[in-house]
C-alpha cells in the first residue's frame, strides 16, 4: 500500500496513523493516490447532470482530519469584529440556500499533458471533475453579520481547512451579489459527506476547486492572499518554457482563480468498437468554463478536427452568465466510409467566445494544470470484409 | 472611388449624396473601404497605451448622420418612464465619470483568416483596435434617473443609433455597479470626434465594439435582444464546418457580447530584415481579453511556437477585473544562429488562465469574426557570408 514515505523509511506505520480518519470510500471510484486519498469519478458518471455523492472525486492534500461535530466551531475574522459559529448557529441564524455547481481540479486531464512531454502531479484523466447541488449560507451574509465593510485594505478572504490545507479569493468575487459563494453543509441533499469536508466546505463557482475549501474552520480578511503553499507555490500557470519553476517564478505568477474553457468526452471510451453498419456514433460529454460562462456551443469531430457536428446542449438551468454548472451535451458523429478506425475529439466555446486550444504545445506547463487542449479518443471500426 | 452601387447601377451621384456629412479624416488611418468609412489604426500607433483620436480605427456600418448640436436629444424610455436629455442636461445631471476602454472590432485580424480559408467581410489586419479615456456618464446614473427598477421584464438595453445602426447588452451589464458602461461625450479629454459619434456614444467596456453605439440617440429596455441587423444577422459565431449560414443559425446563435482574449505584434513589421550581429530583436504588441478579465502573461517566441520568452507587461492602471484597456507589452527575443528567416509568435494568457488557439482550423467561420489565432510575423535576417 502507498503511504508516504514507508519505501524510503521505516516510518510507515507511524505515518499511517496520520490517515486514522479516512472514510470508507466506494470502490468506483479510480484511486491515483490512497494517502492521501485522490480518487476520480468513474467515467461512466461523468455524462450525467449532477454526480451521485460517493462517486464525486475525491483530492485531498492532507489526512482527512478529526472533526468531533459536537465541537466544531467556524471562526471568522475581520478588522471590524469576529465570529465564532457552531454548525446550528449556521443553519439557524442564515437563510439557506442552494446552488448547482461544478468544481474541477486543476489538474484534470493531467495524463493528457504528461504523454507529450512528462509534467510533475497526479495522473489524472478526465475525472477530476463533479457537478453537485452545494446547500448552506451566502459567504457574504456571513461577512454582513461579522460587520464586514468595504476597506481599501480587504482584499482577499482567506479560507483554512482544519486539517492545514489553506486557500484564498478575491474579496469582490466573496461579497458579489451574483457571485453565489456559500459554505455548504449538504451536497445532493445529504449531509456532507467527509471526503468533500464535512461538516462545512466553501464552495467558490467559477472558480478552481482548489480554493473551495474543505473543513474549513476559520475565515479571515486581508490585504494578502493566503500564505499556505497551495496559493503561493502551487495552482498557478507557467509559460510551456519553463521546465523548472523558481521562487521568484512562483512569486509573479497569477494563482488560478477562474478556470479556461474546457470540455471532455465521455462516451464512447477509448479503443471502443462500432460497427460499420452503424452510420454514426452516439457521443456524450460535459463542457464547463469559469467564471459562470455558460456554453453555447459544443463541436464535435469524428476525422480529427476536420469536420464538425453541433452538439446538442444540456445547459443548466442558470443564467448565462451565472452558468456554474457543467452543460452535458451530445451529437450523433457520421462513421467514415473507410478505414478501421476514428479519433473523436470535442472542443466548447463559452459565453465570451473563448475556444480550446487544438493541442498541448502552446498551454504544456510542469505544473500540469489548466489542461484544456480538445479532447481526443481513439475508437475502432468494425468492418465486415466485403463492406472494404 | 468606391461608392457603393456605382459599378452596377447609376445611382453612384445620388448614393454619394447620402455621405454629405462625412468628416475630413487623417491620411494615416488605413482605409478598407470608403462609404462608409471602415479604416483602421496604423500599425505604429498600436503599441501605445492610448490611441490618437485622428488614428483611432473607424468602424462605420452607415453614413455618418447630419446631428445638429442644438437640436440633439437622448431619449430614454423604459416601463416605468421616460427621459429626454439634451447634451447640457447629461452634463449638468450626472456625475462625470472617465474610463480607459479598449474597443475592438470583431472582425479585427480578419485577413489572417481569410488567407486560411476566404470569408466574408472587410479584410481588416490587426488595427481594427484601439484604447481611448472615455469620459461622460454613467448608464446606470441615466437609467436609475429614467425610473428603473429591476424586473423579470427587462433582460437588455436596447442602444439606437442616429444613422440608424442598433444593438443591445444584457441588462446585468447594463447597471452593474463594477460594469463600467458609459454614454461618452469626450475621447481622451477632447470633445468626442464625428467618426466617433459626436455627440454621445456608448462604451461598453469588455465587449466587442459593435455594442458601443456611436450617435445614440434613443435607449430602451426590453425583454428580447435588438432587432437590428446587427444585433440578429451579424456578429455571431458559427462553426467551421458552416460555410453557409442560414436564418435558423443566425436564430440559434448567442450574440458576442464579451470577446476572447488576443493579442498582437506591432513591431517589427512583417518581412522586416534583422542583422544576424544583433543577438536579440526587440518586439512589441497589445493584449486585451472580454469582460475586464485581465493579461496575466504573454509569450513570445522566434521560432515559430517551439520556445517562449516571457514578455515585459504594461498593464493598465486598473483592477485584475476590471481591466478594460490594453496590456502593452514588450519582448526580447534571441535571433537564431542559422537561417534567413525567423518567425516570431505571440500569444496571451488572461486572468481566467484562457489562451489563444494555436491556429484557424478550430475558429474558422465563414463570417471572418473573433479571429484570435497566434499572431505570426516573419521578418528576414540579413548575414554576412562570413555568418553563415
Ligand atoms: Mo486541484
Ligand atoms: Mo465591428
Amino acid at each position: 500500500r502507498d503511504v508516504p514515505g514507508q519505501e524510503v523509511t521505516d516510518d510507515g506505520e507511524a505515518l499511517k496513523g496520520l490517515f486514522a480518519n479516512e472514510p470508507v470510500r466506494d470502490p468506483a471510484l479510480v484511486v491515483r493516490s490512497e494517502f492521501p486519498c485522490n480518487a476520480e469519478t468513474p467515467i461512466t458518471a461523468l455524462d450525467q447532470q449532477t454526480t451521485p455523492n460517493p462517486k464525486f472525486f475525491v483530492r485531498n492534500h492532507l489526512p482527512v482530519p478529526d472533526i468531533k461535530s459536537g465541537a466544531y466551531r467556524l471562526t471568522v475574522d475581520g478588522p471590524s469584529g469576529s465570529l465564532s459559529l457552531s454548525l446550528p448557529d449556521l443553519k439557524e441564524k442564515f437563510e439557506k440556500v442552494s446552488v448547482a455547481v461544478t468544481l474541477q481540479c486543476a489538474g484534470n486531464r493531467r495524463k493528457e499533458m504528461h504523454e507529450v512531454k512528462p509534467v510533475n502531479g497526479l495522473q489524472w484523466e478526465q475525472g477530476a471533475i463533479g457537478t453537485a447541488v452545494w446547500s448552506g449560507v451566502r459567504l457574504r451574509d456571513v461577512l454582513k453579520e461579522m460587520g464586514y465593510a468595504p476597506s481599501e485594505e480587504i482584499k482577499h478572504v482567506q479560507f483554512h481547512g482544519a486539517e492545514g490545507y489553506g486557500a484564498s479569493i478575491p474579496i469582490d468575487k466573496a461579497v458579489s451579489a451574483t457571485g453565489d459563494v456559500i459554505l455548504a453543509y449538504e451536497m445532493n441533499g445529504e449531509d456532507l459527506p467527509v471526503d468533500h469536508g464535512a461538516p462545512l466546505r466553501v464552495v467558490v463557482p467559477g472558480h478552481v476547486a482548489a480554493r473551495s475549501v474543505k473543513w474549513v474552520d476559520r475565515i479571515s480578511l486581508s490585504d494578502e492572499e493566503s500564505e499556505s503553499h497551495w496559493q503561493r507555490k502551487d495552482y498557478k500557470g507557467f509559460s510551456p518554457s519553463k521546465n523548472n519553476v523558481s521562487e521568484e517564478d512562483y512569486e509573479k505568477a497569477t494563482s488560478i482563480q477562474e478556470l479556461p474553457v474546457q470540455s471532455a468526452i465521455v462516451s464512447p471510451a477509448k479503443n471502443e468498437v462500432v460497427d460499420a453498419s452503424s452510420s454514426v456514433v452516439p457521443v456524450t460529454g460535459y463542457a464547463v468554463s469559469g467564471g459562470g460562462r455558460g456554453i453555447v456551443r459544443v463541436d464535435v469531430s469524428g476525422d480529427g478536427g476536420r469536420t464538425w457536428t453541433d452538439a446538442t446542449l444540456h445547459r443548466p438551468n442558470q443564467s448565462p452568465s451565472a452558468s456554474w454548472a457543467w452543460t452535458i451535451w451530445e451529437a450523433r458523429v457520421p462513421v467514415p466510409k473507410k478505414g478501421d478506425k476514428m479519433e473523436i475529439v470535442c472542443k466548447a466555446i463559452d459565453e465570451s467566445y473563448n475556444s480550446q486550444p487544438e493541442g498541448m504545445q502552446g498551454i504544456w506547463n510542469v505544473r500540469g494544470v489548466l489542461v484544456n487542449a480538445w479532447h481526443k479518443v481513439a475508437i475502432k471500426i468494425h468492418r465486415k470484409e466485403t463492406d472494404e
